[in-house]
């Protein structure tokens, strides 16, 4: 099994990656707060280098390689933004960068793949389909393997977006409600809100349509991944690790998943209330409060909105 | 004519509206400035209380009211911006509003007036009728009239957006670009401007299909309202005031006028770069530097987002 990071990995992470992301803002809505019961503080990864929180992960794993090794090459696999992300940290360090995604992704992710100059592999929307292209293509280049979410170099970037919204928040925060896929975002929040704020629940959000975490996490038992995929939330379909399924087990407080209907109101009410572009996988820690799925009247919560790459003329209440 | 504010106006109106308007954010977008050749600071007013900086006119205008005069109520009329924002100021004061709306004004902006408990009186989409269904109240109610732009107050609370870009900015601006529709933000931006940063030029930015202000600066006449109005910037389609016209003979260095492509190609870029929703108005000064109407190449430039309230149903790239 992939070792978890450590709250230290997380540190040195931070050091390492922060010449080269945004520290993103934190931004709230009195009109939201009204329409919850709660305050809420809103870490706009939306606002981050190639447009979601993956640039830390991957920043930190192309910089941590070896130049011999960087030399060769990244491989990955990735419904979108971490293809984008590795894509953009690869040009940065002047190295190559293959990326293989599933043909469903959206055009407006392969398109930022392609503009930050990786070549795109397409394949079928399953899992051991992207496993086996990149298989092919490790042997065909020699490159190094950045996974999307199952490395603990990865998992330690994306830890760094907790550390600021713990540091930057101004005050204590009752819970930090965490979108889960493949559960990279979540194992780094929930091992550096652990170390840095115990009090603090952790509660992941996912759509009922792919509710694989919530099932694990009631069973105990890592689940495997949902399909055919019918969320619109699409950062989301990938199926958790043992290594992000077992963070979450020690760490996390609850797993909600919500329906697809308060995924799109939530995205609609951060766009017309915030006049922020969010895409739908980060619309569902706000979908889960206003479905009720979690009771936060009167709380102090962080939300992570993990990105803002949403194809303009596909948006999902005008199809 | 009505009197043009001076800088102490403005300046009074900082702190007037201060408790009660947000100090907006400035935000970059690195891939923006590649892609004109310059450094842009966009000063955020989609963020704005009521999602435009029409509040800051309308809190100037609404505070210094004096009680007995206050306690009879407000009336405007406005295509929607300015509307909001004085229903907003009424609420915030406890007094009653009504607000002359013409019938094209977007439904999202009449929804914003409604839900700030204003009662709105439809109209034709013509200044006369707006002035008519303006006197008619007048004579009924007894209210005070806050006009959307051609009032030293109004245009006073607008300019205090300029003082914060000037003072924010970090750097001196070689340019502040402005959309101008009736022309309250430019002459206030043009007054803050010229008192805090005399070195930068202030530059006014309209639509072709409504290009009154450019044909008056190039003129030296002021224009009659151009008729019909056939721009998506539907917050620009008003006429300027002899009181703003002048402000901007004597203090604008050039108006530039961009096609119905331009600012939809700007306003997209804006929406996919920057993750913000800001509405057509807004996204005229940058489809001028698209469209090379005003060479800005290696400048430092600030542009003023004035607004983000778009009906998310009806975006200008699907219709």
């Amino acid at each position: 099994m992939t070792r978890a990071p450590t709250f230290a990995d997380i540190r040195i992470a931070h050091g390492r990656i922060a010449p080269y992301v945004h520290r993103t803002p934190i931004l709230t809505c009195a009109a939201i707060d009204a329409v919850v019961g709660a305050r809420l503080l809103f870490k706009c990864e939306n606002f981050q280098k190639a447009g979601a929180f993956k640039a830390r992960g991957a920043f930190n794993a192309v910089l941590a390689l070896e130049a011999a090794e960087a030399a060769r090459g990244v491989v990955t696999h990735s419904s979108g933004n971490h293809a984008a992300a590795l894509a953009l940290a690869a040009r940065t360090r002047g190295i190559p960068a293959w990326v293989v995604m599933p043909s469903t992704a959206p055009a407006v992710k392969k398109a930022a793949v392609a503009g930050y100059g990786a070549r795109i592999i397409q394949c079928a929307p399953t899992l051991a389909a992207r496993e086996a292209g990149v298989a092919q293509l490790l042997r065909e280049t020699g490159a190094a393997f950045i996974p999307p979410f199952d490395d603990p170099l990865v998992a330690a970037g994306q830890g760094t977006c907790a550390v600021e919204l713990l540091e930057d928040a101004g005050l204590p925060l009752d819970a930090l409600l965490c979108p889960v896929g493949g559960g990279g975002l979540l194992a780094g929040t929930a091992l550096a809100t652990a170390a840095l704020s115990a009090a603090t629940r952790v509660v992941a959000c996912e759509p009922l349509a792919c509710d694989d975490a919530a099932r694990g996490f009631a069973s105990g038992m890592l689940q495997p991944q949902v399909l055919p995929v019918t969320t619109i939330a699409d950062g989301l379909t990938t199926a958790m690790s043992a290594m992000t399924f077992g963070v979450m087990r020690e760490r996390v407080s609850a797993v909600v998943a919500v329906s697809e209907s308060a995924i799109i109101e939530a995205m609609r009410l951060i766009w017309s209330r915030m006049k922020i572009i969010v895409e739908p996988s980060c619309a569902v820690p706000l979908a889960a409060l206003l479905e009720g799925r979690f009771d936060a009247r009167g709380q102090t919560l962080g939300i992570i909105l993990t990105g803002g790459n949403v194809d303009l003329d596909r948006l999902p209440w005008s199809r």
